[in-house]
């Protein structure tokens, strides 16, 4: 079977998977029987065009002109950003012409109206690039767990961050000198905000949410915080804890109410999750009956993403369905009614009654400690205070450390970091 | 869409399948639009039919009414073993019916046959659980990463063995003890042989190798070695160098020819790999581009086992594909001609001179020490000798082995075990 194709964006997951296409098309034709055929590349940047010569293929700047080419079945978007990616999805839709995209922020934020436009022209739509590169996570949970009812996900799903939280452990260094080397090696990108601040995450946990739970929240009301808070102190702390810090994506069902959430977490280094070193991906999932399960694996870069990109394009060329689920109502439990057990670090002045007044705060909030550990005493003039709390309200944290940095011997704002005991 | 299938074979796996399929009708027609329906339940064991009777399910004992029932679309065999499961599937495909089966044995052994039957018929085999139970592998390899090369397979694949050398190194239990518990529990079956001397890992590192590699081995062929010949002691020496004991099943491509054996093998404890704890399964791809990825969870297990049974029917509903895969030539590395680093342990007497007599011997063959430490000198008469090599061929190996054990100072066979640097 031969299917044609048109990619638009030549940045590296489109260069990449150019390269993927011709270099395993005869392992591709052995193993599916499918022959990918690339009929056009598109890139506003002009100079893209000297790539599309080296493999002699048609280049455009005009992304119109593939999306209306008759002898294309499948567009491939690998721009990424809202727009104008969801215009040449949509047109590539109405055109009848099945999509494989990796634009998590695009699913994230208009992905009811892609996949319901998908389901009116009756089109198939891959996205495996999405989430965790060449993880086949899409594939797995969608496919391989079609029975299985998901009760958690914990998703490392963002490389840039877990790559500076993991060399920060490592090498000792700061968070900044940590993002610097990162963006050195071209793990973070120059403009780093949507990973370091967790928005990058946040996107890919809304896409996990429909395939697991039938539903697409709004990525607007998901409590989503970042790495920048964290210092090499709270790293330090963790470890001599036996927990390492890493951002995690949350999904769970409570009660009925569905919790999601994205911050930085204390994970017990036992855990298979708080393994995941580097730049690479891990999503943990508890399920019925498939209990649990842990996929691992490098969660971006070119060559790795063409993987799923290719997947994503071959399955579309077997089946040609568009493997959508019906949405379903579900409650979101607000962040503030979550309990959790959280690491405090308050930065407090070496003066006596100071750890009274602190713990007097959090009993007035009923917050009860696990265990203190008052940290460098000696001619600093300020020491951190360290606590491991019991379980906690969020809201309850939130008002007692406000009250706490208040007070005139708290130097800086205190720091809390949420445990999950997997 | 309505599926119709029967059930041969109602042990803890197909029971399971049953009560998953009933459980979770609502969630499978929401996400796939498949209705799965059980027109018919089959063992030779006829107690079984008081829990056909608990669902009204009609009851038989002879497979082949299942197997030439017009009504039926899929005959789902979970009975294992060659006979007469090989018998039942024949027939099912020569009737027309498409076949799921987790029947990890017979694939091993006559996989290429029954394929072959297969896409002469046109129908399709399901066995994702026939490798690592709930783990969506098969899913994840055969399409998820159609446009893979892969070069390494490293993967624990029997979750009864991995119990019992978790247990040895979390309760410091000999292997008889662990064994013992493990039957207790139900990890282990009460004739453990097949699990213990590494079979089962190897049926199912044949099937990985097929989907992988593109060939078929001889099972016979593969270098398999169990773990009841690993004691307490060698579990204990491994960590106090930083090492697990895990019982590994390996494919890998070197220099053109395929590499694949079944060993007890020492993996860093800083690998994912090494931190598969309890029954678990878990299995590593090294691979071109999709790089380095991790699979883990519940190998075994009705409950976890029924996710990838249905998961398979759902698949061949609506595809109805046989995703069966061209074989291709391939030559196989003997086992004499691999070389790795080994830990070796000799039971010597404690007599001056012995050291140099085993260090001489091992000489003789090229074999280069890269450390030795003896252990519990003093008032026992025999005491362990520990040594890691660098790379050696394991002919090498064997020869000077075979030599030392003549040695008169040597009273217990020496134990041997590969390292694999991952």
């Amino acid at each position: 079977m031969i299917k044609r194709i048109g990619i638009i964006g030549l940045g590296n997951v489109g260069q990449a998977t150019v390269r993927s296409i011709i270099k395993y098309s005869s392992l591709i034709a052995r193993r599916a029987s499918v022959k990918i055929e690339i009929k056009g590349l598109c890139d506003v940047r002009k100079a893209k065009g000297k790539f599309a010569a080296k493999f002699s293929l048609p280049f455009t700047t005009d992304a119109e002109q593939l999306i209306n080419d008759p002898d294309i079945d499948i567009i491939v978007e690998l721009i990424g950003g809202n727009e104008p990616a969801k215009t040449f999805i949509t047109k590539a839709l109405k055109a009848g012409k099945s999509v494989v995209t990796a634009n998590k922020s695009l699913l994230a934020c208009s992905g009811r109206e892609i996949f319901s436009l998908a389901k009116k022209y009756n089109k198939a739509i891959g996205f495996e690039a999405s989430v965790c590169g060449a993880i086949p996570l899409i594939k797995s949970i969608s496919e391989g767990l079609v029975s299985c009812q998901v009760n958690k996900i914990y998703g490392i799903l963002n490389g840039t961050t877990n790559y500076i939280l993991y060399q920060m452990a490592k090498e000792r260094i700061d968070f900044s000198n940590a993002l610097r080397e990162a963006q050195g090696k071209g793990f973070a990108e120059r403009n780093p905000v949507l990973d370091i601040e967790g928005k990058d995450t946040l996107h890919k946990l809304c896409i996990l949410t429909y395939l697991c739970f039938g539903v697409w929240p709004d990525p607007a009301k998901v409590y989503t915080e970042g790495i920048s808070n964290i210092s090499l102190l709270d790293i330090l702390y963790a470890e001599e804890l036996d927990y390492h810090i890493k951002l995690l994506a949350v999904a769970e069902k409570e009660r009925g109410k569905l919790n999601l959430r994205v911050h930085p977490t204390f994970l017990s280094e036992d855990h298979p999750l708080s393994e995941t070193s580097s730049a690479f991906n891990a999503v943990f999932l508890d399920t019925e009956p498939a209990g649990d399960l842990l996929f691992y694996g490098q969660g971006a870069g070119g060559a790795a993403t063409s993987s799923a990109v290719i997947s994503d394009i071959v399955s579309i060329s077997l089946d040609g369905k568009s493997n959508l689920r019906k949405e379903i109502r579900v409650k979101f439990r607000n962040i503030d009614d979550t309990a959790s057990r959280y690491y405090i670090r308050f930065m407090a002045q070496d003066k006596p009654g100071v750890l009274a007044r602190i713990s007097r705060i959090l009993a007035s909030f009923n917050i009860s400690i696990a265990s203190v550990s008052q940290k460098e005493r000696g001619r600093k003039k300020t020491v951190p205070i360290i606590m491991i709390t019991h379980d906690v309200k969020e809201r309850d944290m939130k008002k007692a450390l406000a009250k706490i940095d208040a007070l005139p011997e708290i130097k800086y704002p205190s720091q809390k970091i949420r445990i999950e005991d997997l």
